[in-house]
């Protein structure tokens, strides 16, 4: 297996820690609109469930591509209206701070360091769904550092759609075959390497707070695999 | 003048002097075919020259929209048939090696610093009209560091065409009028100021090897004038 000549990351999950940080900025909304009696645990799991059929309007043709920050905000509504709250009689600017909650992700403890030492080695870029704004945000608040952010948004369209793997090599740059998407889930890495792509797969046992992750019987023998993105860093820097 | 929500940059004048870079790549290609005997400055200056005709089919609608190093390839093709060299007989991989001296533009003294400080203030992303793999590549050589690489390839057009400007704004999460072009060209930043964006003038007197610019009679009041990236970011730095 060569070293990959760049690599382009999942964000949601594998980089950041979504669910912890969706549900202590939800715990202080749902406080805000006097809704403290709802779990704030699971209403980001319930968030986070909306996401790919959101996502799957735009993948099927039934929809024209929309940055994530809009499916987030329709998601969000959607859900306020499940629990009987009317986004329409609420601050606007607070619906929209509230759905921009994707913006403000806490990083895993090894994000940053591990990401430092892969873009020592090579081209570090998005390959996330986050729209470039989000990832901007996120990013600064994190201290993580790419070379690119592409994916979603410079595609124009959503994962698993495999032109948005191919179109995010193209801009980096390299061929399919010489580009690694790291990820922590599985369907992730499948649909990449039925794009051609180079995969590796980092553990994330708490993405879902420690329960299953939905895709565990997409399992593959990745090219790498590690438990943080400084394990990886490490396997890379002694392939020369 | 309230301070920018984000900057976005012209890179080819602006932060890279390309004319000394091109030269220097360009006498060595010169020698390695034998044509050592052509002006490598002259050569650089005239490459340039295309540049903007070679956009206007695109941006006329003449031509679908493809990434600037396709350009700078056929540009170099069609220079070297004027000095009678037919590029389809020379090494191909040569050929797309010096399109790709583009990719090797070293920056002006101040650049990485100056960016480093108004990275410090706001988010900076290229407004250029250079592709991201281009941009990347220039930028790891350069040690720039960007929040995103935004412009042509992102909007699939070329500056000035208005929607280049606003979807690099809209793209970095910020209104028109709170973000700022930064550029050593007063065309440019005419395009900009017309799309409703703040516009930064930075004065870099060798970027034709000390000719006058020819955008010169475009020149207005901009909103910054500065003589370097440290000097814009001391005026901003000191507004609050």
């Amino acid at each position: 297996m060569k070293r990959p000549k760049a690599f382009g990351f999942d964000v949601f999950g594998t980089v950041v820690d979504w669910r912890t940080s969706i549900a202590r900025e939800s715990a202080g909304f749902l406080a805000a609109i006097g809704r403290g009696d709802l779990d704030a645990e699971r209403f980001a799991d319930v968030w986070r469930q909306r996401y790919q059929p959101a996502m799957a309007n735009v993948r099927d043709g039934r929809r024209e591509f929309v940055i994530l920050d809009v499916l987030h905000r329709e998601m969000l509504v959607d859900l306020l209206r499940h629990h009987g709250v009317d986004a329409d009689a609420l601050d606007p600017v607070l619906v929209t701070d509230w759905a921009h909650a994707w913006h403000r992700l806490d990083p895993w403890p090894d994000s940053a360091a591990g990401l430092a030492r892969l873009r020592a080695l090579a081209p570090v870029v998005t390959l996330s769904n986050g729209n470039v704004s989000l990832m901007i945000e996120l990013s600064r608040r994190a201290g993580l550092e790419w070379d690119a952010i592409l994916g979603a948004e410079h595609a124009r369209g959503f994962k698993p759609a495999r032109e948005v793997y191919l179109a995010t090599a193209a801009a980096s740059g390299v061929e399919a075959g010489e580009f690694c998407l790291v990820a922590a889930h599985h369907s992730d890495l499948a649909a990449a390497r039925e794009a051609g792509l180079m995969t590796a797969y980092i553990d994330r046992p708490m993405e879902y707070g420690g329960a299953p992750a939905p895709d565990r019987d997409q399992r593959q023998d990745w090219d790498y695999e590690a438990d943080s993105l400084t394990a990886l860093a490490a396997q890379l820097e002694a392939r020369t």
